[in-house]
């Protein structure tokens, strides 16, 4: 006998609200052991879509006052039957209210167990299911676009009608096969051959896009660098100062990262103080080079700090060569004072392909040219090389592989073509493509496989 | 022009669900202005207390996919239209939908402010508000139940009851004084003397209950103590054991607390490490006694180990001084070696009134006695002090100083009384009762009071 689900939903700390959900076969009979309304109605009497105000009781005693909002199946997010207590948000209530529930004949979900329901009962195929984990995990806007389209079925579309051609022209091979005298395959290796091309065009955008996707999914990671008392502080404390609020208030979940990362319009900064660079004879400072270089090197973005007060110093040629090919914005900082760097100075010493290289004048201190930065950094990554015009990026490892395999295979049938090779002996490379796509949507993946993929996801949900 | 407010109203951390809470006049065409369902239906046609799928735009861009929970005036937390909206629960989302709404046109709540506007729209008082933010920090069932009892009523209850009660006879007493013709005070003093002994008692039982209130709320501070290698940190892993899964769940709220505390069934744990407690001669080991000797002083309860399978020893002695009359239970460990220690030497070397302390054998090591120490726990506290038939624990200070303000006002009528004083004496004093109880119920404090008290509840409440 199959029990009803139940997960605490919310974020659990202490809050105005805090969610139980309940949901599966008999989650409404289980909830109604629990809950009671002022006029004792039943929620199994209830309709769909509807709030209803009441009690969790525990024997005769009230344990919490709460909303029930009931989602009748098929019309839930699990299309089974769900129950979802809106309680207190205190920690020991959610926690009382859900052993209640599981006293009433519940048991505990697992990870990700409701988005798996969803999944299993084809209301969402698994790049949505995996979708909503990003959604989730979303760190900034783009990265939020990026995920909903992919929830509302933008890759799944893509997906879905290249699975259909490639196993159409698979059937219609065979059925040639089987029956040469009413099927001809007369010039169609030529039209399939368009197709493949067709194909292997749109999987090659997607992989493509996988890069960017990263980027989306994670932030742009930038470094800012200088030498001491160029302004790195300053800088930081400008750039804080419009989004303090942003960062105390994730202070409690991952505070490593937050120490040294700072969320700026959907941007991650890291903040890498090289106050080490300065003399490499010295074994620890040399250290100290050797730490900033890796972080240079993992780098999306490098912030570079000059003090275009004083003229540029040996240190700052260090730095240059830490810098390399990356991406670079160098800002002439302390404008409030009389410059004595200038920009074609600094892109002469920095001996590299300048194009990814820009020069802005800032001050830190009094503030000015900081918007002037925030629209180059967004113009550098966005405007020219990302865009949301129904593209869809592939932030997701497996899907990507899943992506690859799928292109490789149809490169051979595309080889297979070229060299003239009979039908049946591309069609194992067809259905090949077909397999490795339907690992993106799910259809095509084992148990254990999709097990794996919900045990990632956040508990609740 | 009043605004909506709006609230990001679950805790912020990645989980399945996050809510943001809108209500006020206007809000239901503010959220129309994010919300869109699939087939274009507007929030402001559909009926209160239903639950509606859709999608958040910013523009044209989806930002989420959410239920919108739709309860309109006067059927709301706050007596006002209200839109709860069920998003996925990301940091970056539920901030994202808080900030659309803003911009349609809603206004960021304070701390408390919902609450707040059911308190100023009558659906509760202020003890029932009040309530509300000791219910969402309950740490365990005691709490849990005496804050929904407040919540419920029961302390607007018998403070109604008997602010009417004097309400009516100072009414009484001021018409008889203007109209000594027709309304006689003859044999009124005894009737009302009778009256006020009755209030006090009230008064009386509700003052002496906040004692027990307080530790209802937080816990039984509990302190384990004992010398080295007595079986202090067995005890403890023995207690984790069980509630392992729970302290572990916390571990993101708090982290100093949850290094030295465990609930166990609702009472906390305070684990002190009193190692130091050896040789009181060294400075050092000095502080460690002293520092001891302060977590003793604010304890509820002690739990002291010893290792019985070894004599007494010096630090014991110097243990058994610190416990003083606390309330102790002495846990004989290591019963699955022989025993050195008995009850009665214990008992006798302990110079104090023995009521209090209770001996237990156990073994930390093989699990034995665990269940009786814990129901000790339990009857020392909860069967003798604590009860829960329809008693009410004042939990809260202010609740506190106006029942004991109310309760000196009563007191000085019944002396007044006593004394044979004229009633217009006395009324001055049965008013400023009925202005203390007020204070309870919210119907006699200020804004500014009122302000102060709603700005220590949490956000989106």
């Amino acid at each position: 006998m199959e029990k009803p689900i139940v997960a605490i939903s919310t974020a659990v700390n202490y809050a105005g609200i805090g969610i139980v959900r309940l949901s599966g076969p008999g989650a409404i009979q289980v909830a109604d052991k629990v809950f009671v309304s002022p006029k004792n109605k039943k929620l199994e009497d209830q309709k769909t879509h509807t709030i209803h105000y009441g009690f969790i009781k525990d024997q005769d005693e009230v344990v919490d006052e709460v909303l029930a909002m009931l989602m009748k199946a098929p019309h839930s997010y699990t299309k089974e039957d769900t129950v979802e207590f809106n309680c207190h948000g205190g920690i020991h209530i959610v926690r009382k209210v859900l052993s209640l529930l599981i006293e009433a004949g519940a048991r505990p979900a697992e990870p990700g167990e409701f988005t798996k329901k969803a999944f299993l009962n084809g209301r969402l195929d698994l790049s949505q299911a995996e979708a909503v984990s990003d959604l989730i995990y979303s760190q900034n806007d783009y990265a939020l676009k990026s995920s909903v389209g992919q929830l509302r079925g933008n890759l799944r579309e893509k997906i879905e009608t290249i699975r259909k051609a490639v196993i159409y022209n698979t059937a219609f091979i065979e059925s040639a096969l089987d029956d040469p005298e009413h099927i001809s395959l007369d010039g169609y290796p030529e039209k399939l051959e368009m197709d493949v091309d067709i194909w292997l065009a749109t999987l090659k955008s997607l992989l493509d896009n996988a890069e960017s996707g990263k980027i989306l999914k994670e932030g742009i990671k930038t470094v800012i660098i200088g030498r001491p008392n160029a302004g790195k502080s300053s800088l930081l404390n400008v750039l804080l100062g419009e989004e303090r609020a942003i960062v105390t208030d994730i202070a409690g979940t991952t505070r490593d990262i937050l120490e040294e990362t700072i969320n700026l319009k959907g941007i991650m900064l890291q903040v890498i103080d090289t106050a080490g660079i300065r003399n490499t004879k010295d074994a620890i400072e040399k250290i100290g080079v050797e730490k900033a270089k890796q972080y240079v090197d993992k780098a999306d973005l490098i912030l570079y700090v000059i003090d275009a007060s004083d003229k540029l110093s040996e240190e700052d040629l260090d730095i240059m060569k830490l810098i390399g090919d990356k991406k670079t914005i160098v800002l002439l900082n302390k404008t409030d004072l009389a410059l004595n760097v200038t920009e074609e100075e600094v892109l002469s010493t920095i001996n590299s392909n300048k194009s990814d290289i820009k020069v802005i004048q800032i001050s830190a201190k009094e503030n000015e040219g900081i918007t002037k930065l925030e629209e180059t950094i967004t113009a550098m990554f966005y405007d020219g090389k990302i865009s949301f015009n129904n593209e869809i990026y592939i932030t997701n490892a497996r899907q990507q592989s899943a992506l690859l395999e799928a292109s490789q295979s149809l490169s051979s049938v595309k080889t297979s073509l070229e060299a003239n090779m009979p039908e049946d002996f591309y069609t194992i490379d067809l259905m090949d493509a077909y397999e490795s796509l339907g690992k993106i949507t799910g259809e095509s993946i084992g148990e254990d496989l999709v097990n794996e993929i919900f045990s990632k996801f956040c508990m609740g949900k």
